[in-house]
């Protein structure tokens, strides 16, 4: 069940923001002032007007920001981990396109959303932007169990109409299913459609065109795949020989706009990693799942500190890992690799730089300003450490941050705030 | 509260077995009979007189070999997941030798390895080579509460007269010390001493010369670190201009024998390989701290494929993860990253290969043959996939299997045998 926060809270503990890509900005015993859901600014003592505010106590426990899965595919839960050992092609068919057929049926659509959204609530995900399956109904339940757990974000149905195999949509069927779709989904409150070419191998050109008219008439966002490994870019060049680089397939249909999101982008040279800064395009990292499917290793600091707008996906199941702590771990792990890779001159990200990606980078999406800013919506996790291992000394509130960012899981979530509401 | 299993049992489940570095052997709804704690056999159907053996059902269930982690630094788990963003050098200052010098302190000892002996055991950790401090009276602790929560294995007490910060002792103190330790040690059963000169790097030719002498004359092993990394190597090579290479440096002293135990070997070329096969050497292969370290990627298939003895480590606190099934996918992996930097050629491994490093690799170490072979001390882990995600058939045994390694953790662990005991 979740609890609207109203009137005036103060939520007191050791309160954590990424304010920018670099070190969080600590408030130890600190209040977050919160009024009516809607953050109001983050203070080390109880602010004017609020000393008759409700207080719910965290003393001593860390409040860190709600986490932004930017990129995850709702269908494939139920293959988590699954055929990790076979080549991305032998994969989608294996699994995926089998796996994502299934949600033909509403039943079992139902339970496995129902599971993901608490899963992803249990840990401390509170906005999602998520791919479903080609499966208008499906899709639909997936919106209202994501609204249901107070998950908030953008939720996809796929549109794929060329080499899909069990997935496959006729052309004007997946037209006709996303005008379906999109009508329906104006009853949600919290969630919002965007639209969802898979990439561009799977999409007839008209398609592309016709989802790229329909973006740009009705003001929605899209997102899809760009660049995540060498053979897919060869065969985008294939399709399109008229296209110098990926990207293009997709400004070409007006699918590249601002607000696109792009997953992956392990392969994005200077030129692409330029158009993305240009249109505002946000590039989903997805440490797992690059690992897992031997795409390689992204350069996100090169990207960041070029200017391109970078946040985190777990990408299940190319990733294996739902919880964002995990992701945010992984971040930092393959981009040590990045660091291995080109020994040393592209530095590996610290825990506060992937703590920005996992959180800000991804809430800026839903129109928030970095940290715990006055206006944004509550996404907070608060996180208690009892379970983690006895410690040699007392530690800073920083080490103590840095530690539960790697050791922590569900069981150390003591609660979660999504959209002003109180979610575990 | 561990539970000698007495007389004729049979337990029931899918067992699975890591008999050879490849695909695991399954016995659906199979029978693993045991006699006093010591393993009869894997059967289809009930063998021969054990008609009236005790029956454990775990029907429907996984039953993996119990975990070896090869390679972790006991006095290190109060620091797990910490100072991560820290160089090598400046990681081992902050944070490692002052954690370390903590257990000059019984009851903190007593306190932490108490927890760590719990947590190797809810994990499914059955046997462990693990380093404990300088100290003779937390390494007797540490030995006391792992035979008490039923983990066998080797523990030593750590040597280093040498560039140690606060660990540092005197070459006599060290070696008196050791004396006293060896001396206590007998009273143990199932933990047993294996000496452990840190690393050449910390301790004196003296030293390494007397700890070989120890070796031969009562017939112990030794454990020790490889070629873990660049700067490493360098400073060897500083130290010890005779050696071309870094291994000599350990058998110079009489230290490179017959089991003797190397972390790491990253970056051992071909010849310090085989140097590995030519006497026998266990390389243990740390994935997580390897990464979290910049180490480097290790070529685990070439190594084995070469004749090299190769197990898994969690390296603890270089490593954050103490569950061997993190430390399974981490070198899942980390094999793909290997992959990528080699650009395929050299292959990634799968579950089942690494099913094999993670237990029957190890289990070699303490006199065992691979899979549940007869003779062998019942070390299994019973595995409940209740927990895990929805699937969208019925999965088969090996997909199940495959499947648990990526996703189970300890509440996915029913229970755990070790030396013939039930100890979760």
């Amino acid at each position: 069940m979740t609890e609207q926060l109203s009137g005036l809270t103060l939520i007191k503990g050791h309160i954590i923001e990424a304010k920018t890509f670099g070190d969080p900005v600590i408030t130890e015993n600190g209040y977050l002032a919160i009024e009516d859901g809607v953050v109001k600014g983050v203070f080390s003592e109880i602010p004017a007007g609020f000393s008759d505010a409700k207080k719910i106590d965290y003393s001593g426990k860390l409040i860190l920001q709600g986490f932004s899965d930017m990129h995850l595919h709702a269908p494939q839960y139920p293959m988590l981990g699954m055929g990790m050992d076979l080549p991305l092609m032998d994969w989608l068919k294996a699994y995926t396109f089998k796996t994502e057929a299934r949600f033909a049926d509403n039943n079992f659509a139902r339970e496995v959303y129902s599971r993901l959204a608490s899963e992803l609530v249990k840990n401390g995900t509170t906005r999602v932007c998520i791919y479903s399956s080609t499966h208008t109904d499906a899709t639909l339940i997936l919106m209202e169990e994501l609204e249901k757990a107070g998950v908030g974000g953008f939720v996809g149905k796929v549109n794929m109409d060329r080499a899909s195999g069990e997935c496959q949509e006729l052309t004007e069927e997946s037209k006709r299913e996303t005008l379906r779709w999109l009508d329906e989904s104006v009853k949600f409150s919290r969630i919002r459609p965007i639209l969802t070419p898979r990439f561009t191998p799977s999409c007839t050109n008209e398609l592309m065109g016709w989802l790229g008219k329909v973006a740009a008439e009705r003001g929605i966002y899209v997102q899809s795949h760009l660049s995540e490994n060498k053979r897919e870019i060869e065969l985008v060049h294939e399709l399109h020989p008229d296209c110098e680089q990926y990207w293009q397939t997709y400004e070409k249909y007006g699918l590249w706009t601002d607000h696109t999101i792009m997953a992956h982008c392990v392969h994005s040279d200077a030129r692409e990693q330029q158009a993305m800064i240009d249109h505002n395009v946000l590039c989903v990292h997805c440490p797992d799942s690059n690992i897992n499917i031997c795409s390689g290793f992204a350069p996100v600091r090169q990207m960041v500190e070029r200017g391109v707008w970078v946040a985190l996906g777990s990408d299940i199941a190319g990733g294996a890992q739902l919880p964002m702590l995990q992701v945010l771990t992984g971040c930092l792990r393959m981009s040590k690799a990045r660091a291995i890779e080109t020994e040393g001159k592209e530095a590996f990200l610290t825990v506060g730089e992937a703590y920005y990606l996992a959180t800000s980078a991804g809430s800026r999406y839903f129109g928030d300003a970095d940290g715990f800013a006055s206006g944004n919506p509550l996404h907070a996790v608060v996180l208690d450490e009892t379970l983690l291992p006895p410690s040699a000394r007392e530690l800073t509130v920083k080490e103590r941050f840095e530690r539960a960012v790697y050791l922590a899981d569900d069981r150390s979530i003591a609660a979660v705030y999504g959209g002003g509401r109180k979610i575990k």
